[in-house]
């Protein structure tokens, strides 16, 4: 019944729904000596915020990270870090309409049927909400990660239908949808704006570059490293699609072409996405998850209420017009959150045969 | 470290290597009382068997499975089940002259990474082989589902670049690829026996259809039933990509045409694939998986040996040409245990509401 | 590395340490529905608050319960129950002259070698104070259970070599000690003044019932009732031994005085405590804890400083006397997770059977 | 609903029951390298063998056990490693006459309560044969240990009764009851055969002591070490007490007398049993179980059927008289178990901290 905890050694428990009196993480796992401080919490927390670019909702959520356990004279004490914001901003009555109905392409009937009971203000647990408290776990995990030179980026590759072409990593945070390909992001903009004036919203696609990852991580034959990675991506709400390298593209292509050719200076290429056998193998992991477009729309829609009555349904409020960009940061944290799990559970391996 | 265990409640867990003594599985926590035999595991069993289709291996593997423990008098007792297969016909010789060689596409690379040591006989333990093991536990999940009427079916709709246009369920026993299109069936065996006679291999796209899954299953906000089977198939060895209903359509989607609108008789589209914010909504369950080329090709490979000096490798020998047909099973397979998981866990809340 | 967790359905996560900013617990998994309020799970704190008897220390916590989440409209909503209490009147210098000496019977030494670091800070997470999560989630428990008409209660059998002759439960909420026994209760409170004077501390016995358990709780083999019992009540910081049923006593009995007789009424005798194989039986469940006496006494005694020096410390301040009596609402509470966690397993299996 | 997994990373999982057609366990997470053969376990299984001493049951268990699958060239490979014992020798028609009664003592009344079903062959899953499956994985853990210089010694420190004086380990070895005391071996026979006339059985006291364990094992703060070793132990079927270091005798003690004091030299004392807040503290740890007796007995016992109607029940047949001395090297098996598993947990930490 519970789902709520993720991850074997460090291990994270998100709770808290959109319209509560706050949401946040527990963070247990995390090895003892980290430095960490609110500001650098914060600083992964701000890269969720809306209104930093013309996709996202203008609600305020400052989200100011505390952080209640854990941490001692700057430093992780090995022990559960909790870590909070609380919910300000939040109107419920703006949902006082829809809380009989059942928005199309939302969790409202499927909460329903499973607990026989909703929260219906702002989508309950089940509001894009509830991923501030990952982020703020992905920026304890970032925090051990960097010490072991792991780094971890997420970036726009489709928008809308527009694709980026260029995968020029610098000027990801130049533009606002973290394109890695500026014209392309000049495209996203305009599919955005126009959308945004049809009362409809969009989709698209957010790579996972992961840089400086060990050979070695990943437990077969279940916890395997991109069976993990997919697990903790499809586990975002809006994310309906995972691959990993070339992904469904492999499907079409034929052994000798999707073959990584193995040289003495590392693999010539990288169709793996940096897995083979479900163990990293030392090369960039690269990974893509397809975003649904968000299901708040100001289009009228056909529901019913929870008596099953036909309705019409028109959202309108302050709604994003697509998951991306804030939902890149959420990817981001799911990636550093596998990783970081892993990086401890193969530690263990390797200890036993190296002080032998 | 250990990853070989997969499940909450309805839990298996396999062991076992290409060419050790065996492979298996235990089955923990089938509710008693479900009749079961080992011809109903070996029907399914035999559903894996190379030799069923032009693009299968002919090493012989009958897989004959042994049920050890947990059935008395022809039903459960909702103890341990374990199941197992001999290994037979396995010629260990064959794969000596790879023993010092990393072979691309493999996991040679990456186990001895991990480990140190791996066992080279015929991919040790990230042989296809452990799939074995998974089979006989779906098997198990299938007896427990049957019992509530919920059907799972895996069906091949791309093979080497052909796609299958149709999805007529009827004819996928029809041809030797399970494929829902018999045109399309025929074009993949001419690109079958192309590709073979060219040494190389081919990869494939396997959908699965789950029907008669009631609403309520999955468990928010990691635990999601998508998350779940993200999970389950991307952890099977080919699988690189996964996608649920629209998947990576609904990224290029605007949320008026990805919605999908209630009406009193049900969903009126299935672009969710039945799925709305991690919970089964009532509709059918529908996913798709992006199979890799095998990678044991005849057309030579540059690759090194585990002292990192260059070498070239073939594979001549038995092998698939394609991992499908013979892991569509092994999909199905991992469906049902996901679905016979969530079931018991939703069953935990149902029975408290209702004895209320 | 992570051991905060504690439950597989019903799930609890707690964090915070003895003089951080708060402490509480997160609860997933409680089914929807179960009405919950903060006087609730006040009732329960209010019982582990210091300074209802004399061998209490007189530290004031409030400890304030706040309901953050999963609570709607009065009751749960199947999503997470988080519930924190502010650290209050927490007084850090008191404990400064001992931040560089191991504290005798303390957790300063183990914690330094496990994590290199501790907050010294009032015992930090080894501190007692770590048990008020477990309450307030025993609270969630105990609204759970009192639908299904469990009902659990901790009582005092021995303190300081005191023992309890009589069961009265009746009387336990009349003296300061939870004792069934008036006769012994007023014992206990002149030995325990006694050795305050001498600036020493006393341990004891916590006996714990759970009334109205049915028969059928239980996972054989390794998470056998009993097992879980254990493990939850020798996880209590001060517990050094846990006994189900006749316990130690079973030890020197003979097979035909520890069994216990079957009859068409129930089981004529209770040495079993309630289990068998693993598995209740539908009698009272029974078990006892023992309890050792506070480390923390005025009395000096030997130790070292963190760099290995011989050095002697007498622990002034506020403390309890001994662990009992507030350590039997913990014990209660942990005994109610278990059982909230086994009807929900247990469920489970019934639905199954039931609806076939 | 299921139970038979346990550990984190070092994990491990039986199967079988008692007149199936076998019994083993998979072990999942023992590191690679580690040298295994068949008679390593074999060894440490024969001493689980029944007929070395008089208190054992004459059935003829040779338990041959066999390494499946997980070793490769005499070494472990990091995969699963699955041993299993054929059962011989089971004579089932001895227990017809009692399928349709509920035997004293035993799980028969709970297994129905709980499956609705049961394999009354033997006790089924219930037997105490199914603990040659955790002897065998015991096996493993105890030569993982080995290479770290961890020994574990379980011995009888009471019988019938009969209390061993005298902790002289060097003798344990040379009597049939694993006894640290000649004097009270040798009474304890004496008990045994004057038991065995009466057609009635014993219990007794086993102690554990594990040296060389390194101070830091244990997570708190539930998985706290000896909460872990707890739950081990009690889910021994026979064990109905344990308890660590002082024990229950902790509960009369005052703090100074309780409290180990600490020198430059190590603990003077070690009345913790070598555990302080849940974490090893490098001294020896220590802890008892109480061994309840074997509930099949020759004696008259009232019972009732499966309907409910009153009956009587004699157990002849070959049966021991007391658990104890084949229950020993279960414990031992246990307690190995749970520190190898928490060595790998403590490893993932340390190396994190060695190799920054």
């Amino acid at each position: 019944m519970p789902g709520s905890t993720f991850g074997t050694l460090f291990k994270i428990t998100t709770w808290g729904e959109s319209h509560g009196k706050g949401v946040g993480v527990v963070v247990d796992g995390c090895p003892p000596g980290i430095p960490l401080d609110e500001a650098t919490i914060q600083a992964m927390m701000d890269r969720r915020k809306p209104g930093s670019s013309s996709a996202s909702t203008s609600r305020k959520e400052p989200d100011k990270a505390i952080i209640m356990s854990g941490v001692f004279e700057g430093v992780t004490t090995g022990t559960p870090i909790m870590i909070m914001m609380h919910n300000k901003d939040a109107k419920s009555d703006a949902y006082k309409p829809y809380a009989d109905l059942f928005r199309p392409g939302h969790g409202d009937i499927t909460y329903e049927a499973k607990y026989g009971i909703r929260d219906w203000r702002g989508g309950g647990r089940s509001s894009a909400r509830e991923t501030a408290g990952r982020v703020a776990a992905g920026a304890v995990a970032k925090a051990f990660l960097d010490r072991k030179n792991i780094s971890v980026s997420a970036y726009t590759t489709a928008l809308g239908g527009i694709k980026a072409e260029k995968r020029d990593l610098n000027v990801i945070n130049e533009n606002p949808f973290y394109c890695p390909d500026t014209d392309a992001a000049e495209e996203m903009q305009q599919r955005v704006l126009a959308v945004k004036n049809e009362g409809d919203s969009l989709g698209g696609i957010v790579e996972i570059l992961a840089a400086g990852v060990p050979a070695g991580l990943g437990d077969p034959v279940f916890d395997k490293l991109d069976a993990e990675l997919a697990k903790s991506l499809m586990s975002i709400g809006a994310v309906k699609g995972v691959e990993i390298g070339a992904g469904f593209e492999a499907a079409s292509k034929k052994g000798s072409e999707n073959n990584d050719p193995i040289t003495p200076e590392g693999f010539a290429t990288n169709n793996s996405g940096g897995i083979l056998a479900g163990i990293s193998n030392g090369d960039n992991l690269l990974m893509r998850v397809a975003v649904k477009p968000i299901p708040s729309i100001a289009i009228e829609q056909n529901t019913t209420d929870r008596q099953g009555n036909p309705r019409t349904i028109s959202t309108k409020g302050r709604h994003d017009i697509s998951a991306i960009p804030r939902i890149n940061v959420v990817c981001e944290a799911m990636v550093c959150l596998v990783l970081a799990d892993h990086l401890l559970r193969q530690k263990a391996i390797l200890s036993v045969n190296n002080d032998q």
